[in-house]
């Protein structure tokens, strides 16, 4: 593993080390929208090195970063977007001076804390894996018999579904509380009203390269050459609303009223180092989820609440490396019928669950179904999320001094209509 | 009901009189790709009339019909393009010389035999409903227990769920044979390989006309403000992997391997006249439910099957009327949540199925099971659909000598990679 360092003074635990170099989307203060890096405290302005030569040599498009979206550069291909980031890493690192104590310098570096961040992709189409065991598990428990807790096919497939691409927003956007459809186990009718049981899912989601043709599998074994990087991702879900509706065709609007995505993509690239073995999946898998490799991520996860003006609650600690499926098998699954994916596809991982019930990635089980409420610094308890609380997921790997993060995607929840 | 003529030569039966004017996307053969409406065997080349100022007064977009897909002039909204299509109907009415007779007729027209029909919208999302009470008896009493075929919370809601946007294709794109894990009920595991049970669904899918925002619902009565119009949707699936596959999330890889849509989107506006009465709801609906007014449309429906190089049989006749939950209630249901749409969207019915054995809308209730197969006109079976079997889809509405059809859907079967 190879460490980088750079000129710029940035701390040692930023997420953003010359290591990483995720892209986004940003808005200055003066309202230009443009594709960037980040680094350390700052946001690189890709479209200013662009203008000015430094990625010569790619033959990158002149307005591939003038966007308000990531489509066109992650489009490029992983080959070519992984060139651009090396370039990027070479720029600033230790003893480059091409921009270094310039005027580049102050024009390509804008404060992180000054600008906004966008939603970095246009997604086509979003789905949503099962993939964790462990959440499987615990919800097969809670809702069906614990002897038979995961259903016949989970062990065969990653069980997908899909969800909605347009209510997809970014960190920092708030939340209204859904209204909806539920009905009381004991109660004869239905009502409609705000949902009493509004959960978070910790999970991750990975992005898609290219525009495949409709009716070509990606084996395991191709499927990292069309994915661009990772996103934090948390499938808002509305419990009471979820157990009313899902049969028999699956979660629709217990889903659909909104997720929140972390504006940094990182990529594949930047990730590389921190894959590891996942648990082994017995029985055996078809031919055509067969993998070689390592394929899993040692990415540390961690959600916290903050009620209004009141200090966070860390209220799960876990890790990306626990999923039973991996992205190579989602995506050999998915494709396995013909379906063509899409520049900007987003594809989450299910609900990441430990093995411990510290770790476990939603509140319906870290409050094992309203049985075992959380309390807060400030005494009161949590079931599932209340108005104007503020979820925190954040996530970051680690090893042997690079530190490669996703910084975090918060939302505050406000009241239903 | 005003009945228009036009001084358009064109068969009275047409699917594409005066009074429908639809709007699609077309290719000519020399690879021009403009919008257009159809009117009896002609194809309006609407950008033309749009340059030459046939569209006076209305300040349409010069480039609004020089596009690939509809959703910049469908997010014109719905008064606009309602007053475009008057304007077009106003031009091609009898007594009307601006266009007839003069060399503007055949620099517009262009013979509908010539041209390459295109996906008329850019999709954002899709969501397929399952609103036909007969269907959803009908698969509940196959797969469940015949006197609780439907489900508690089927006459409550209009269960619906999210399908994929990238695999929606254009009628007459073939469709390849799906492969896909499925596992026999009496088999110890799955195996994969080519579905055997290849089906289509005969729906009807409406195409929404506003971007709104997050958190905003939309109420039974606004519904119709935003809605375009229809096409003809086949809803292609593979019964053995889905019966696998769709615990506990839902329908996934044995639906989003290809849809087939009809390539003229006819408007709410155009169907205005054929508006009748829906089913009556009982019990009676929740208030965000209830609705005033004919919502539901009497359209006629067929599908026919037509093997290689044979005849077509007509294997289903039905109507759009039979539909429980009316168009009115599925988008203020999906947006109860605050879910928001964008346009372009497709918002597909369900399978649409009458009350007789013979207008059934899908293979699976046809044949019922496979155990009632269908006899085609050569003496070969049909349970499913076989390899290079082509399958039809029509619908039109008539009445009081007023026609407004779809033309057809139609995709041929090849066989499994």
């Amino acid at each position: 593993m190879s460490i980088k360092q750079t000129w710029l003074k940035i701390d040692p635990k930023s997420d953003f080390s010359i290591n990483n170099i995720p892209f986004g989307v940003f808005k200055t203060a003066n309202g230009q929208i443009r594709c960037g890096s980040a680094l350390g405290d700052f946001v690189i302005d890709l479209h200013y090195l662009n203008e000015n030569g430094f990625f010569e040599g790619l033959s990158l498009p002149n307005n591939v970063f003038n966007q308000s979206t990531l489509n066109e550069f992650i489009g490029l291909g992983r080959k070519k977007t992984g060139e651009a980031r090396k370039q990027i890493i070479e720029l600033f690192s230790l003893h480059n001076d091409k921009i270094q104590n310039s005027n580049h310098q102050k024009n390509c570096l804008i404060p992180i804390q000054s600008v906004e961040m966008l939603l970095p992709v246009q997604i086509p189409n979003y789905t949503d894996f099962y993939s964790s065991v462990e959440h499987a598990t615990n919800v097969g428990t809670m809702f069906r018999n614990p002897d038979k807790a995961l259903l016949p096919n989970w062990k065969h497939l990653p069980v997908g579904y899909h969800g909605r691409p347009s209510s997809i927003v970014v960190s920092g956007q708030p939340i209204k509380r859904p209204n909806g459809q539920t009905k009381a186990p004991e109660a004869d009718l239905p009502t409609f009203g705000a949902t009493k049981r509004l959960d978070f899912e910790l999970e991750m989601a990975f992005i898609t390269a290219n525009n495949t043709p409709l009716g070509q599998a990606i084996s395991t074994a191709e499927a990292e050459n069309y994915i661009f990087g990772f996103v934090l991702f948390n499938d808002w879900s509305a419990r009471d609303m979820q157990v009313w509706e899902y049969v028999p065709l699956g979660p629709f609007l217990a889903k659909n009223f909104a997720s929140s995505v972390s504006p940094w993509i990182v990529t594949l690239d930047a990730l590389e180092p921190f894959k590891i073995a996942g648990p082994k999946q017995e029985p055996a898998v078809l031919p055509y989820l067969k993998f070689a490799g390592l394929k899993n991520f040692d990415i540390n996860l961690e959600v916290a609440i903050q009620p209004e003006g009141a200090p966070e609650k860390v209220v799960s600690n876990t890790n990306f490396k626990y999923m039973y499926w991996n992205i190579n098998q989602q995506l050999a699954h998915h494709t396995s019928n013909g379906c063509n994916i899409q520049v900007g596809d987003m594809y989450a991982s299910g609900t990441i669950s430990g093995q411990t019930p510290d770790s476990y990635g939603s509140m319906l089980e870290l409050a094992w179904k309203g049985t075992k409420p959380i309390v807060m610094p400030d005494g009161s308890e949590r079931k599932f999320i209340a108005d104007h609380d503020t979820v925190i997921m954040r996530g970051y790997a680690e090893k042997e001094g690079i530190r490669v993060g996703f910084g975090d995607v918060h939302a505050k929840v406000l009241p239903a209509d």
